[in-house]
């Protein structure tokens, strides 16, 4: 598409990559300074990018609860502020640094914080999504060519990368392994397609790549956020024939039903634990269990809901406690097994540009994932809206 | 081949069931009256098989460590006394109960401990060795059929059946489900094969079954006994092109280069936890890694030992403590599996057959497994072998 590119739902949006191309640019984002402390949207300086780095004007972002923990600072390992969160979002290139092959200017993009470098043993390999270089790293803050940060304060101080990505800002710096370009006849549906670049994709992938579920199968989901959601509309997808929600909040299960969940259960409402109850359901167990709740006694109800012999049980929840997991060694000679999935298993610069074509044909329906939208500038609502349960994926248009 | 049976190596056993069929049979057997303390080898009485048992003349039995940890009452729910152990064997059909179909006076036969009925649901399922009604039942100890055993001593006492089987006796009742028909031509290697009846199976089949090891991979083995190098044995069959040993035993090395391992490894020589040794010597990490030594601590290295983003580690080792898993569940993000394998994964009635064919042809070497021979008399000396790890089989010829 050149240097003059177009990605819009309603309205166009319109670079001038000659005006900024090289040069530092002045711009928005909402930078957290402490941990929970409320987002400060001011203006920034975003460097241009280096080496095999790619620097994308950011049309628009939603939040996901890896944001939330992160923001809350709840691993103080990972702590590091000022920074710049946001991992899930959509873009246009705006320029990109040396070496950058298969990306350029006026590209329609999605970032993704689970990178895809196409050179290491993992990327060569078959058998997994991970990457070498540019692997989920929490710990990760500055860019890998020279240790820095691409952002700074109008007054000079590093504000640090987050997961890869940092999408909360209008231009953010991230590598070409982390940038995922999509065919440029889907730039009218970009708004949607910002929750490929993580929540649907780690849902629905975790359905179809790491589970592999099957037609008629049956399917216990725990915990019906977004990305539990979207675990069930890909065995939604895939035909399994009964999908059964697991949550405590009762006020998902309407949002649920038009997911395509055929039984909930609210383990307040159960005398029995919920693998019992399950069991009696589904004939002695779930062919597939996921566990997208980050909680160990969540996830133990879900290994134990899954049939003995063949039950497959996919952790996505993520738990931050010291806690190891609770079941023990002989367990697993029952046949139940258990594996994690990041990022549904997706290979992101290899998968996801088709992955986006089969939503846009509404194989996976995005549309049911948007409950609201916001102005970026509105932010910290948002993040209110997403601690109290009440928004599935909330856009902020940039 | 009727009720006249021939199955040997150097002599020829014949049966002659007309005199002893639908009676109780009066023979050998080495009962143990309480938690290691020594077997007794005195004469006992052996019922008839009822509906769907089969009556099979053992010629011969050899121990295993389930044997062995059985015997010394090692989990105290378990332990029930006067009790028959023993559940490797091979033998000949002396007469059948009624409804038996599949399996004539006169077969040559090896006994399972993990059944298949052909008729449940896990039965049917290609995806389990699972039987729901004759599954590995460490607390069964009678017949399904009644709730007695068909085992007493000369005054009368009932004596318990162990794990489906009860080998250390010369004529023992076991259900049609857990009985394996071998093609008859095979018997000239009955002997050998009494070892496909339990060890080999367990370790050849995770390696070819559960793991599905490919050619040019690597494997790391921790325990090296005989299931241990079965599973070296499996991999070296399936053309591994690496295959680590762990054992802090060095003795077991001499026996395990035989085996077709390549590499061996003493952790008590180690400076180093052995996983970075492992990762060091096999680029990363090894495709599989199995865990043959029921230990938490070994464990926790041969799931460490395995690649990230793909390698696998199956667990075969009784783990007795009530310990839980030592992994994190984040641990399972970075593409590491870990699942356990009963059997081998083998269907015993529908697989063993050619297992057991492609055993005598070679493709598994079961003559390298036999390191003793030992008239059935001598059960206790085969024990002390065994405990001393001294032996890997042993042999008693009835």
């Amino acid at each position: 598409m050149g240097s003059q590119g177009v990605a819009n739902e309603n309205n166009s949006v319109r670079l001038n990559a000659s005006e900024t191309k090289g040069k530092t640019i002045t711009c928005k984002a909402a930078v957290a300074y402490g941990p929970g402390e409320p987002f400060v949207v001011e203006q920034i300086h975003v460097k241009p990018p280096q080496k095999l780095e790619v620097r994308i004007k950011i049309l628009y972002t939603s939040i996901c609860h890896t944001d939330l923990s992160g923001w809350l600072g709840e691993n103080e390992a990972q702590r590091a502020y000022p920074r710049i969160f946001g991992h899930e979002a959509s873009g246009i290139v705006e320029s990109v640094g040396e070496g950058v092959k298969d990306i350029e200017e006026g590209d329609i993009v999605v970032p993704i914080f689970n990178g895809e470098c196409g050179n290491c043993s993992y990327c060569k390999s078959e058998k997994t999504n991970m990457c070498e270089s540019f692997g989920v790293n929490p710990m990760k803050k500055v860019m890998g060519n020279d240790g820095t940060s691409r952002f700074s304060t109008i007054d000079g101080k590093p504000i640090f990368h987050f997961l890869n990505t940092s999408t909360f800002v209008e231009y953010t710096v991230v590598d070409s392994a982390c940038v995922v370009k999509l065919h440029h006849d889907l730039s009218h549906s970009l708004k949607k397609l910002t929750l490929i670049s993580c929540g649907i994709s780690t849902g629905v992938g975790a359905a179809w790549n790491t589970a592999n579920v099957h037609s008629g199968s049956s399917v216990a989901v725990f915990g019906l956020g977004a990305v539990g959601l979207a675990v069930a509309e890909g065995a939604r997808a895939r035909g399994a024939s009964k999908i059964i929600g697991v949550d405590i909040n009762p006020d998902k299960f309407i949002k649920a039903q038009a997911m395509g969940i055929t039984d909930f259960i609210n383990p307040r409402d159960e005398e029995r634990p919920v693998h019992e109850r399950i069991k009696e359901i589904s004939g002695g167990g779930v062919d597939y269990s996921f566990e997208c709740a980050g909680n160990l006694n969540v996830l133990r109800e879900a290994f134990l809901s899954a049939h003995q012999g063949w039950g497959l049980t996919v952790i996505l929840g993520i738990h931050s406690t010291p806690e190891l997991l609770p079941i023990h060694p002989m367990e697993l000679f029952d046949g139940r097994r258990i594996i994690g999935s990041v990022f549904g298993g997706f290979k992101g610069k290899t998968q996801l540009p088709h992955f986006a074509r089969e939503c846009i044909h509404g194989v996976v329906r995005l549309d049911n994932f948007i409950s609201h939208e916001l102005p970026f500038e509105e932010i910290n609502k948002a993040f209110d809206l997403l601690t109290n349960g009440k928004s599935l994926r909330c856009i902020l248009n940039m």
